[in-house]
């Protein structure tokens, strides 16, 4: 099956290999404390701020899924955070927060226009949303107060400039090619700085735990090892994140041209478009979806308010070419039966 | 490595070929809530509900680990609960709990003590204490209140008789053979209808959206896909409960035996003596897991307040008899040495 489910997708074709080789090292057998447990979190930390040139003084913290780093940020780190938002994701991830922050804000704008930020305060800005195929490209000026991005479906994808943004929240399902099952969540020396003069140590993934046990190569709670492992593997066989971003963006252009003439992007603006999650116009999605499955190709259908007049295509690192010029090919037959 | 470490430990040799067959299914590139997805979650649930014997108006979550459940425990179901302990376990669990529920009592016993419980309330009790190895064999008896049973060490290799607790708590890395990464949280109605009571919703886990979604064979956040495709596949080949109970309790009797002659149990009274975690006294912990560990066998050191007197060894489904045999050989050369 070709897959351009905007995740979990397309999973690289080495990482079955990689789960045989942890199981034949018998590191998923050892505690997560031992020496070989705390050598392995420190070394896939150590290639995932290789790989993303992140700042040697942020921390990399391993959790289960990016809703439980969302989670984490309203308990550990935000004050009175500012949402800014257009779609189904960056909505629900504020809905969230209020529950536990109920002075959070709301900022929302629509698809195809710019956002504006507040100018003061914590801001939380959905940069890449998986919904509507928004992508922000501006990020909210140097400010006293956080900023804090989730980039759930395009770290990996895009070439970020890490130190830009206090605290990133991501996921391995989609731009990283890998089994769903864990959320990253990195955090700049300020927020670090946030955790504390916040005190929060009511929960288990309390950052100020997290820190703790992260910065030994330990983990607050038994972490998933072989997820982590697959990461680590993943990373170093990764091209750089420079020639990623640049292979994905022509990928998207490609195709946003070639589909054009069939299907307009959902999203007008060059400058606001996503270039890992493509997402077209389409009155029919559902005969459209049907036609391709049988075809032997997965897309996604619309989300949310999109649901039935769009369609949704991952352009993640993991899929290769061949695969878009077999969507491609099927869409022109497609449109003329 | 021969590996006796109380989790993670051994994992099922079957597991790396379970795992290859998840990436040939291509279900682990599918998303949670396609039609294949939820079929997973929904055949893993119910193969864990035949294997264990649990009764079909349980409710059964799959989380990211056994002190998330904790946390959902704390957040979703507990009123002014009595957490009942005699190790390190039980006190880390009543001290997390207290966070969030600062009216939380503790009821404290000695090793080789047998339990009180408190006679109304809500209880919560390590049933296997991985730091000593002590087993609690009674349950508190029918109350108005939960009862709570955390069951990490030994569900899976323990036949409970599952009807008689409000809430179990469990993860896969032990008694299941499996790699860490999953915790298990199973929900009587009476413990659905508190959570219904105390209405807490502010949480991506708490335990009405837990419900909510797992009725639906859904999860509100990117479960581990591969996890529950393991546990699914390692359920599936396991004998009876009985039977597995049976062969673990033999097998913890002769160990107990054959050691007794160097090694007297931490725990003396064999009715409060785990089977599944198997504690020693020995006055040299660390020379003999040194030797142990030069010939290939790991052991699980002392913990906690027992970290420079006791060793611990694993008596898991996963790990063959003929290992064994491997370390009685070893801890008679070891002896006379």
């Amino acid at each position: 099956m070709i897959n351009f489910y905007p995740g979990p997708s397309k999973i690289y074709s080495e990482v079955p290999q990689y789960a045989q080789e942890a199981f034949e090292l018998g590191i998923l057998e050892r505690n997560h404390r031992s020496e070989q447990g705390m050598e392995l979190i420190g070394s896939c930390i150590l290639e995932l701020k290789r790989h993303l040139e992140i700042p040697s003084d942020y921390s990399v913290y391993f959790v289960s899924s990016a809703t439980e780093a969302w989670e984490i940020c309203a308990q550990s780190l935000l004050v009175e955070p500012t949402f800014v938002y257009n779609g189904a994701f960056g909505k629900k991830w504020m809905e969230y927060s209020k529950g536990i922050l109920p002075d959070s804000h709301s900022l929302s704008f629509e698809p195809n226009e710019f956002p504006m930020f507040p100018t003061h305060g914590d801001v939380c800005v959905v940069a890449n949303e998986t919904s509507n195929g928004t992508h922000i490209p501006c990020i909210p000026q140097e400010r006293e107060g956080l900023i804090v991005m989730d980039v759930v479906s395009s770290l990996g994808g895009r070439a970020y400039e890490m130190s830009k943004v206090d605290v990133w929240i991501a996921s391995v399902q989609k731009c990283f090619g890998l089994p769903s099952g864990m959320g990253l969540l990195i955090l700049s020396p300020k927020a670090r700085m946030r955790a504390k003069e916040k005190g929060e140590r009511l929960h288990y993934n309390s950052v100020l735990f997290l820190e703790e046990n992260f910065s030994k190569h330990q983990t607050p709670y038994t972490p998933n090892l072989l997820g982590i492992y697959l990461l680590k593997r993943v990373l170093e066989g990764l091209e750089g994140k420079k020639i990623i971003h640049s292979r994905l963006e022509q990928r998207a252009q490609q195709l946003y041209n070639e589909l054009r003439e069939y299907y307009a992007p959902l999203i007008e603006n060059p400058d606001l478009r996503s270039t890992t999650v493509l997402v077209f116009k389409c009155d029919h999605p559902r005969e459209l979806s049907h036609f391709l499955e049988k075809n032997g190709v997965l897309i996604g259908k619309g989300y949310g308010e999109w649901k039935e007049n769009t369609f949704r295509i991952a352009n993640f690192p993991a899929i290769p070419d061949l695969h878009y010029k077999e969507l491609s090919r099927l869409l022109s037959i497609f449109v003329k039966t």
